[in-house]
């Protein structure tokens, strides 16, 4: 919501048939929201049916625990989230950040930056554990390095991907793969015979529509 | 070429654009050669210019050191392979096994069969470290929850991709990628920027020429 324009007034005009994952970010969280109202505004925003998951920052969420009751009570689930876009942290401390987002939301989302592919394959690991533990994970390696990750996480357990909509190199932000892409990449590497229950739930709420036209 | 029916017939009458790797495989590595003559079968294939690689297993190696410099004369480079289709080893067992063959032949490859994705992440790992120390290494997990590794591990320095070249359910085994979607995902899944020097000097002998027409 930081980067929209009118965004309620846009959600009021809303007519589409994706589910929406509202998110309204400061600057602290790699956003433009001011402080003030910055959570009133997600907290309006929950309140449409078309919304069906908020993202709210660990940080947020530790600090005011007190308005995830209130955004539960508008019918949305919580994607807990924690960023680190400068590096990633060791193996026991990002897993005890999913355990914290885990704690607070209904999904536990990490995105961190990896330095080298040492730091990519922690990330995989760690959402690979929390799968194991009954969490429903979700993580990014963020830069070019880390954009497999983006293809293969959900082989780890990841539950969430994210992928510009247009297929255009000036919208998206290093190692993002355009929507379209990673979809062919995620069938692609999906494993037969895996458990899917946790993700086709997932997916009821947020999956792409096949019927929606894709670039490329 | 423990496969195939008169090798030595079918490489005398070859006439297509593609180096061959030649492998003659006996029981105890996944084939159906016999030990009879296995080697010199393997040797003859060695003397023809399209045959640019030839794969011979580390134990071979180990055994009768003596035959690599003999192959080397017919201007053939060594892929010196560790097949474990039981399990994965440990990392630092693993990590061995590379060294060993690293230090025989110019391609040190190993393909284990991973019984969880601890076991594939262990595979990325080893393959991380051997590129980091300079080794020509390429790797595979098996079977299904190992498929995305053949995708994904040039990402950590795997230097070859194996891939059926028919789009053929029946002819490859749980894993396998087909060559036009392996394709697809190595080349989605490139690192922009990435130092491709080495693994260029082996796409010089070995790489697929972009007019051959793929399946699907």
């Amino acid at each position: 919501m930081d980067k929209a324009e009118n965004p309620i007034e846009q959600l009021e005009s809303y007519d589409g048939e994706l589910p929406i994952i509202a998110t309204n970010r400061n600057q602290w969280f790699g956003g433009k929201a001011r402080d003030q109202g910055r959570l009133d505004t997600l907290f309006a925003a929950s309140r449409f049916d078309d919304v069906a998951y908020v993202d709210i920052e660990l940080e947020t969420a530790r600090a005011k625990e007190w308005i995830l009751e209130e955004f539960r009570e508008n019918d949305v689930r919580l994607i807990i989230s924690h960023h680190d876009f400068e590096t990633t942290p060791d193996e026991d401390v990002l897993t005890a950040i999913i355990d914290q987002c885990a704690g607070y939301g209904d999904i536990a989302k990490v995105a961190v930056y990896p330095k080298d592919l040492s730091d990519t394959l922690t990330l995989l690991d760690v959402l690979r554990e929390a799968t194991e533990a009954g969490i429903d994970a979700a993580g990014i390696a963020m830069g070019e390095i880390g954009s497999h990750t983006r293809a293969i996480g959900h082989v780890y357990g990841s539950k969430l991907g994210y992928a510009p909509l247009l297929d255009d190199d000036s919208e998206y932000a290093p190692g993002q793969i355009p929507l379209g892409k990673l979809r062919a990449l995620v069938e692609s590497t999906r494993i037969a015979g895996t458990n899917l229950e946790r993700i086709e739930a997932v997916e009821d709420d947020v999956t792409v529509p096949s019927e929606l036209t894709l670039p490329n």
